[in-house]
């Protein structure tokens, strides 16, 4: 779309020191100083989908494609949306035709349209990783790519940038994954028996449990069955072994559930038509309504498991999965093709308040891909019920003006002790420390514009920001209790 | 959630000069120019919920705790959402159980807890009170708390703090309550019989009598006979009678009606269906949806009548009330339970624009809680209508993003000239103050970064700036006509 | 409202070098040099309202309230807004009955009230047209209304003032009209048989053919057959007819089709199913239903051509149609009683782009005047398929908030690439250079503003400018295959 330059000049990498803050002299400063305040805080990152294998098993990581492009869904779609086959990207269709694999060819790809990303995360993400976690100091370009992808081939090898070291030199205090309910656990075991001091817990995530109408569903049970250590055959055994999946991530460091839905649809069910559902569905014959149904009762549940367990509870809603059917067809799920909807809290969540949202054992962290919800609903819902805290800015919303938007809109409302602190969400390992170091400035600018227009004094910012960086993570999922992995929480 | 300091020091209260200005020197300068033009200007207040009690007996307030804690929902709500049941904020449950009575501990939790207001409307009110009203010299937090309960205790038995005082002091031209239809207004007739030369004026507000399907309503319509002189035993009784508390109030000052819907649907029903609905109801029969038509059509009625009798007509919609319902249950309506839901008035309106949207004789002025409404529909639709104004940033929005971002939305479609100036919506009467002071300095700043940018001039913008401070909210609520509450309305 | 000024002294009329930028130093320095790289770039309008006829006859335009009053619907809305009648503003009634034929008269009410538009971009687009097209340096208000008047009309009188003048003089490298399907393009075929070298193309609008259930659809539907030649008797036939008027268009330089919809639901319905639609429509019998289903077939249909025939697919949804019945009936349509609705993309989407979203033959521009779908709907969809593109900020959002809004919604996710750079959408002629003058004010001051906080650095800025003012109009709509209109485009 733009000519690509004739000129194969390398041009240089440079992240300004005051990087993401107000060109206005008098916020910059402010920026600055209270960014000083947090730059150094160990990162704490209570909700991401990075992979435990590399920690486990503490080997190389793979060359750069596979590390940097392949599970970042951010770079991959908006390159699918130029034009580019995601087969061209390296992703292997399901069907055996032909794909890319010469994972230089796929970085070469990334260099040659970078500037698409231009005013976009991914490329602030990105440079960031080029440039502080491996040292490279020329623009990514068309011209650049292969040089560079040597430059971090090589680093790669090297015992500095094996995971543990790396994890060890972003100065991560805790790290949560993210894992099926029917997951072994078996790299956070190894990783605990490993011998290394490093926190690494798994997050309870039961999705595919509660999809109903889904044809991988019943499967699905069988494994849950097979890891609960006894076959599921009614509704009462279905929540038996879910609680029992519950006690055992929790006796593996787990603090948190974590729950995907298209609504955030709640309602009790009267318990002979939940088991009602249950038996249709093991008959194979459970439609979408009935899924909706169960989804609801089921969020009910978990809530009250949550209640009698102390694991807090995550609601991430409004995202319709695989909205593009034919490359769902033809490359699986999970490869971009998920597009939010408008997403109702008021009504919908009404049913589980109700319920358990006076109960200061619930901690339920609500997060939105529908911003116009953030004053309209969850604000406001954050600021009134015990239980609710308002996860951070989403997805496609976490970015400097998306972030900024969600502080401009909740806070008014809800102030930040309401809030949950930052998630990175990460599922690339690399963009962990890019991520923090985006929110971090990004909340100091925010404040430092507060108390340029004389709305919180300097030593409210410092306090905000440390909570904002650290201390609301480690509150709102119940980090504090346990600083080590080897004892159970206290909650629990 | 902050470790309290455990230096007691006393931290000063300061207000900055410019505070709430942009820290760029450009736009501070013009905003402080601006804010010359509107500071002084006498306070219209046309729409709000303060008791006139207090300024019919002008007898002291009582203590700070019941003056500036207790109907304060703002502040009520943070707190409980905070983890301090309300039983401890002095509110009484309705079965009996404890509360607490002290006010001095339930002042003392509001200092204690003051940071978590940090970057919250709820604070820049309280400061301004403390330290414009009252002259406090010292920041609220744990360890002032009981100093300043001193300090405020006793300037409130002074008579520069009887309530006639106050509202002298903060120069308040004319203040508007809001009142049942079925209210006897006996302290708006105390006050104008008391020789105090003040506009203290009521508003007619007869949601209780549109909710048929509330277990209220009977006894409602019970009130509304025993004011209007005779039982109301039909649909056709209860339309004159309703017309006829309208009169009254008009002849007590009033210019304005005031109705708060969950969603602003409007349909004329045929007469005899209407009538049936209202029948169903006094035998006891009407559901939610006999509500909802009724509601509809009740606000077809009320516009019909406002065009005839010259009543200004506001409707608040989009909260839904008493969304926690252990909460309700335990201590009653009003205690910080309402939550905004998504909010339609494109086509809800569609039926009232129709039938009256063109007349002069109307003006309707429209609030929302969704803002994803204000460049949608609402300056749409008050940027053609001529009965149309746009009611100012409502509740959680009456703040400082909350309202740059309705001027941002709204203008560019609307203009100012058809919105309807600015309203405190105080319940608490010592705040009244501090949100003109607050909504000026907004508004100023706006109109100064217009001004940076070359869109207006600064002649325009001083113009502008009083038209939003000042008459915008006489010519909208048609209170230029009757400069004293002695005569009738010219309008009416 | 406003008291007009007794003293009738003239102001000055200035347009500031810098205006629409930040007042901030920094951004203002970076933002002047940006905006120089597109200021004077060539002006490309490939959607918009104006009327060809002027451009094939080249006399001279009306008088200046036909020229700049009369088809300015942001003018008219906000006057009747205000209270003044549609009549006085020189609308002709339907019915016969009076209405304001003196143009001096209608330009004086302009005058009056010509401080309501402060702050809306109608005031910005009428003084650059005064300043800049007609050399005014009057301020235009009550007192200069009517020598500007006469300063107009003379100039309009003169060579330079003559439609193919200006347009030379405005740089318009291309200029795109909406014509109806049926339309003869006579004004089209006069300028291209006249030897005027200009490139003025048809773009294809079938909106009428679509409404089944419309009064006047019949009619249509005959034009339809008269154009194509022989009548329609049945879908097939309808069908062919469509496709031969899109060959048509395309023959005259047409590069793309525009849809308005009130919702942009998609559906496929059986071939047998919308065959029977059709005929119902031919009986008259189709009701609000069936046509929502043929237009949801119809835009599957109009997908499959433009993948077939190379003509870029525009969708501009959400607009309420002549909402205010009483206006519509005194004067008939589009005389501004058009109120946006909430809209849904993700969903009402989802069919068209599983058929047709991943073909590279298609090119959907999508338009909406819900802005809350930027982010959560829009933003997404086209950073993930590759057929879609993001049109600009659409009307009421056509203004320094609204585009502002519109980049700090979109691009993080979708990037700059994914949009369709800008549209002027004028119905006025002369207001074409203001409104890329504004746009292009508002690019470079945003793009200034990333600058200045790092986030990209200057050299990408200039680039994403000229992207925005040039380059992504002329790819988004397949523009550059045909330099001249003389040849057919090479995509066709």
């Amino acid at each position: 779309m733009r000519n690509v330059s004739l000129d194969v000049a390398v041009q240089d990498l440079d992240l300004h020191e005051d990087r993401f803050f107000d060109g206005d002299p008098t916020i910059r400063r402010i920026a600055r100083s209270i960014f000083e305040e947090t730059r150094d805080l160990p990162i704490v990152s209570p909700h991401g989908h990075v992979d435990p294998r590399p920690l486990a098993q503490n080997t190389p990581f793979p060359e750069p494609a596979a590390l940097m492009i392949l599970p970042d869904h951010y770079i991959l779609r908006m390159l699918y949306s130029l034009g580019i086959p995601l087969a061209r990207l390296g992703i292997e269709p399901l069907r055996g035709e032909d794909f890319e694999q010469d994972p230089r060819k796929i970085w070469q790809l990334l260099g040659d349209h970078f500037h698409y990303f231009c005013g976009t995360p991914t490329a602030i993400w990105l440079n960031y990783q080029l440039h502080q976690v491996f040292g490279v100091r020329s623009k990514l370009d068309g011209s650049s790519a292969q040089m560079i992808y040597d430059e971090l081939r090589e680093k790669l090898q090297s015992p500095e940038f094996l995971p543990r070291a790396l994890f060890e030199r972003f100065n991560i205090e805790l790290l949560a994954t993210t894992d099926a309910a029917t997951d072994s656990l078996e790299n956070h075991a190894a990783i605990r028996s490993s011998g290394w001091r490093a926190r690494v817990i798994p997050t309870f995530r039961p999705d595919a449990l509660l999809q109903l109408a889904s044809p991988t569903w019943l499967s699905e049970l069988e494994k849950l069955g097979e890891t609960h250590g006894s076959p599921i055959n009614d509704f009462v055994g279905f929540l038996r072994a879910v609680e029992g999946r519950r006690t055992y991530f929790r006796s593996m460091g787990a603090t948190a559930t974590d729950h995907g839905v298209e609504e955030p649809y709640t309602e009790r069910l009267p318990n002979e038509d939940a088991a009602r559902l249950f038996d249709m569905a093991r008959a194979g014959k459970a439609a979408t309504a009935d899924q909706r149904a169960f989804e609801a009762h089921m969020l009910m549940e978990m809530a009250r498991m949550s209640c009698e367990d102390g694991l807090v509870m995550q609601l991430h809603a409004g995202a319709l999965r695989d909205h593009n059917r034919r490359l769902f067809e033809s490359y699986g799920a999970n490869i971009g093709a998920d597009i939010p909807r408008a997403t109702e809290f008021t009504q919908n969540l009404r049913a589980l308040l109700n319920a358990h949202g006076n109960d200061p054992r619930l901690q339920l962290i609500l997060f939105t891909l529908d911003e116009s919800t953030y004053s309209r609903e969850l604000a406001p819902l954050a600021g009134h019920y015990p239980a609710v805290r308002l996860g951070p800015a989403w997805w496609f919303h976490e970015s400097i003006e998306g972030m900024t938007r969600y502080r401009q809109h909740t806070t008014e409302t809800a102030g930040i002790y309401n809030t949950a602190g930052f998630n990175d969400d990460a599922r690339s390992f690399c963009s962990i420390p890019a991520r923090h170091d985006l929110s971090r400035r990004i909340d100091a600018n925010w404040l430092a514009g507060l108390v340029a227009r004389h709305i919180i004094d300097e030593a409210d910012a410092r306090s905000m920001a440390r909570a904002l960086a650290y201390d609301l993570a480690k509150d709102a999922y119940r980090l504090r209790a346990s600083e080590s992995v080897r004892q159970p929480s206290a909650r629990s």
